[in-house]
C-alpha cells in the first residue's frame, strides 16, 4: 500500500469544522446584508496580481510579509489587503464605473508573517469604501461608521464604541503649538500610549526635545474625555487659533450630528484624540472600533478618510472614505472568549429520517418543504434508528422528521424537537409551519452570546 | 510627480464591473441557496496548502499547471480544485465530523495554464459531495443531481439534460466482450467521439486491434438512444451475461427512479452510454450536464461516484459522490451568448436623492426603509439634479426617492420608477410597500434570459 501523506494545513491558516464554519458564515452574511442594505456594490478582484501593481506603494515591512513568486516571466503577488486592489480597480475602470463609487469586498488576503496567536497568514477582510471623483461629501464620513454600527449590533456585540478622530484637528493642534515638524513623531508616540503608558510617552517627548509646558498641553489634549457633546464643546473652547484645527472640529461636529440622524446612539460613539491611524494615508476623519469589555482585543474595525486613493496609477484625484473589519481575527477573539453562539446557525431546519416509509413518500414530502423555503436534509443511509439519532445530535439539527409506515399510511410525519425531546404526529403543512417559525427566530439569533 | 504604474490584471483572471458582478453573485447565491436547502454544510479550506498534500496524487499535466512556490522552508501550492482539499479535510478531521458527511464549497481555484478563450487561471468551482464511512447509500446518487437540476432551473436555463452513465455498466460490458484489458483505452477513444467523429473512433479501435464485429457491438452500444425508460428497457434486454453489468443497470434504474421521486422530470435526464469521466477515480454513477441549445459549450456540471476519496491520507475507506459546477466558465459562456439577464440583480432597491430636505429627514426615512429589509442607497454628494439622475441611470437602480422641502413639509417622498418614468408623492409606508413588492419580484427573476 502506498505510503500515506499526513493530512495537515499550514500554520496561520484558519480552517473550521462545520459547527464553527456555520457561525463564521452567518457573521459574513450579516456583514454582507448590511453592506447591501446600504447599497454598496460587490467587488471580487483576483487573489493574484502583478507584483509591480500591488507593491507600487508598499514599503519595507509589507514587502517582507508578502507571498511573491515567479510563474514563467511574470512576477506575481498574492494580495495583502483589499485597498490596493480597490485603487487599481478604480484607476483601471474609472470610465466604466459611477462616482461616488460605493463598493464592498469580503475576501481573503495573505500575509506571510511569522504566525503567532491572533495573527493569521490567510484572513478575511470585509471592506466598504466610498470613492469620489475630485471631491466627496463629508456626510459619507458618517454613513460608513453607521453601517459598521448596525453590523456589530446585529451580531449581538453589546458594549462597543466607534472611536472618532480627525487628522485636521491633530495637525492643526501641533501647528498651533509650533510643532508641525515633529507632529509625525509625536503622533507615533501618542499612538503607543495605551501600550507603553503615560510616563514613557513623556520621556519619549523629552527625547524629541518637546518643551515640558508643551508636553503638558499635548497630554492634557489627548487625554480629554467626555461624551460626544462634551468633547465637541471642549474642543470649541480650546484657545487654539488655527484654521486647520477649526475645520477639523467643525467636520467632527457634522459627522457626529449626521451619525445621530442615522440612528447611531451616542452610547456607541466616542471622540478619541489619541487615535491617528496610518500617517501618510489618512487626512480627515479616522475610526477605530473597540469592544468595551475587551480592551486587549485592540481595534476590531477601523479606517478613515483619504485624499487620494490611486495616485500610483492615475492622475485623477480620488478622495474616499472606508472602513474594514478583520473578520478572521474577530471570529478568533470571540471564540477564545467563549462568546460564539454555536448553534445560532445550523445546516438544516429538519432532518428526514426514513423508518420504513417508501422513498417516494419521504422524498415527496421533503420536496414540498423545500419549496416553502426550508432547508431539508435527507438521511438515506441504511442503519439503526440509534445511529440516525446520534447523527442528528452530532450535526445539531433542531428537528428530525421520523417517517415510518404508520406515518405514511396517515400521510403525516412525526416531528421531534431535538432540544425539548417533544414529538408530535403532524401533517406536512403543520410541520412546515412550525419549522418556518423556528427558522425565522433562528435567523434573528445573535451570533455573539454573553451568558 | 511619481511615474504611474499602468493598472491592469493578469490574463486569465476574470474581473467584473458592478452590473455583471451583481449577476455573477446572484448566480453564486442561487447555488448556495440550493446547496443549503438540501442541508449541505459549508466548507472553506485555505487557498494555499503544502505541495506534498495537494500533489499526493496529481500526475504530470496537473503539476505543470500548478502555482507552486517556496516561502522560507515551505513548498507551497495554490489549490487547483476543491476535491483534493476535501480529501485532506475528511482524512484530517474524520473524528470531528459526522458521516455521511455532506459538504459544499464555492471557492476559487488556480491553474497556471496558458490562457485562451474560455480557459481561466483563477475560477470558481461550486462543489457538493456526500462522503460515507465504509459505505454510502445509492440513493445519494440521485440526490446530488437533483440539487443541480434545481439550480439550473432556478437560474432560468430552460433546455438542459443531466446525462447519466454508470462505470459498472461500461466495465461489465467490456468484460463480457472479453476486452477488459483494453477497456481503459477504448473508453478514452469513445469519450472523444463528439470531437473526432464516428469514423475516427472506428480507425482508433482498429489500431487497438479490436475485431470489427466487436467494434460494431461497441458502437451500437454507446449509440443507444431513447428516453430514460426506453434506455433501461434496452439495457435490460441486451444479451450480456455479466454480473457487474447487471449491477450497473440495476443501479441506474434505482437512480432514475429516485430522481423521479425527487421531482426531477424525465425531460431533463438522459442516459448516455458515451460519457465516462476520469478513469482512475470514478467507479459507479457518472454525470455530465449539457445545455441542449449549446452543444459546443461542453459539460457545464459534472461528477460521479468514487470508491475511495482519501486513500493518499488515510486507510479508512471513504466512498462518496459529488458534482461540481465550473461557475466562472459557465458565466463567461452565458455572457458570450448574450443570455445574462443584466438587471436581474441590482445593488439597491431605491436611491434617495436629497433635493433640499433636511439631512435629518432623509436619513430618518432611509433608516425606516432599511428596517423593513430594503436596500437603500443615499446620494449625499452635492451636485445638480441632472447629475444625480445620470448617476441613478448608470447604476441601474429601479427607483429613486426625490426628497425636497415640499416632500419634507408633507412628511412624504416622491417615488420615481426609473423604467416607466412614473412619479408619485407617497408616504414612506406606501413607498416601502411598493419597493418591497418589486424587491420580491426581482428576487424571482431568472439570471439567464432567452429573448
Amino acid at each position: 500500500m502506498k505510503k500515506k501523506v499526513t493530512p495537515k494545513t499550514l500554520s496561520g491558516f484558519m480552517e473550521l469544522l462545520p459547527a464553527e464554519q456555520l457561525v463564521f458564515n452567518r457573521m459574513k452574511e450579516i456583514i454582507r446584508e448590511e453592506y447591501e442594505a446600504a447599497g454598496f456594490v460587490p467587488m471580487d478582484t483576483p487573489v493574484l496580481e502583478y507584483a509591480e501593481i500591488l507593491l507600487a506603494k508598499a514599503g519595507g515591512e509589507t514587502e517582507k510579509q508578502i507571498y511573491r513568486f515567479n510563474k514563467g516571466e511574470a512576477d506575481l503577488c498574492m494580495r495583502f489587503d483589499l485597498t490596493v486592489p480597490l485603487s487599481r480597480f478604480v484607476a483601471q475602470h474609472q470610465n466604466g464605473i459611477s462616482f461616488p463609487f460605493r463598493r464592498y469586498q469580503i475576501s481573503k488576503v495573505y500575509r506571510g508573517e511569522r504566525p503567532q496567536k491572533g495573527r493569521f497568514r490567510e484572513f478575511y477582510q470585509a471592506d466598504i469604501d466610498i470613492v469620489g471623483s475630485e471631491k466627496l461629501s463629508l456626510l459619507y464620513d458618517a454613513e460608513i461608521p453607521s453601517v459598521m454600527y448596525h453590523i456589530f449590533k446585529k451580531m449581538g456585540l453589546k458594549r462597543f464604541h466607534i472611536h472618532l478622530n480627525n487628522r485636521k484637528i491633530l495637525n492643526g493642534f501641533y501647528q498651533a503649538l509650533g510643532l508641525e515638524e515633529k507632529a509625525g513623531d509625536i503622533l507615533r508616540i501618542i499612538d503607543k500610549m495605551p501600550k507603553i503608558g503615560r510616563e514613557n510617552v513623556q520621556s519619549c517627548l523629552t527625547d524629541l526635545d518637546v518643551p515640558s509646558e508643551k508636553q503638558k498641553k499635548i497630554l492634557s489634549f489627548v487625554e480629554t474625555e467626555g461624551s460626544v457633546d462634551e468633547m465637541i464643546c471642549q474642543l470649541r473652547q480650546l484657545p487654539i487659533e488655527n484654521d486647520l484645527f477649526k475645520t477639523g472640529v467643525s467636520e467632527m461636529e457634522t459627522v457626529c450630528q449626521t451619525l445621530k440622524e442615522l440612528g447611531v446612539p451616542q452610547t456607541h460613539i466616542a471622540i478619541d484624540l489619541k487615535i491617528t491611524r496610518g500617517l501618510d494615508y489618512y487626512t480627515g476623519t479616522v475610526y477605530e472600533t473597540y469592544a468595551d469589555d475587551f480592551p486587549n482585543w485592540g481595534a476590531i474595525c477601523s479606517g478613515g478618510r483619504y485624499d487620494n486613493l490611486a495616485e500610483n496609477y492615475t492622475d485623477r484625484r480620488l478622495p474616499g472614505i472606508g472602513m474594514s473589519i478583520g473578520l478572521t481575527r474577530f471570529f478568533d477573539l470571540l471564540r477564545d472568549a467563549g462568546l460564539l453562539n454555536i448553534g445560532a446557525a445550523t445546516s438544516a431546519d429538519v432532518l428526514m429520517l426514513p423508518m420504513g416509509a417508501s422513498t417516494a413518500y419521504i422524498l415527496g414530502e421533503a420536496a414540498k418543504m423545500r419549496e416553502k423555503g426550508l432547508r431539508v436534509e435527507l438521511f438515506l443511509a441504511e442503519t439503526k434508528f440509534k445511529n440516525k439519532m446520534t447523527y442528528a445530535n452530532k450535526i445539531g439539527v433542531p428537528f428530525v422528521a421520523i417517517i415510518g409506515e404508520n406515518e405514511e399510511a396517515e400521510q403525516k410525519l412525526s416531528l421531534k424537537n431535538m432540544s425539548s425531546g417533544e414529538q408530535k404526529l403532524l401533517s406536512t403543512n403543520e410541520a412546515t409551519q412550525i419549522l418556518l417559525e423556528t427558522h425565522v427566530l433562528r435567523k434573528k439569533e445573535p451570533v455573539i452570546r454573553f451568558d
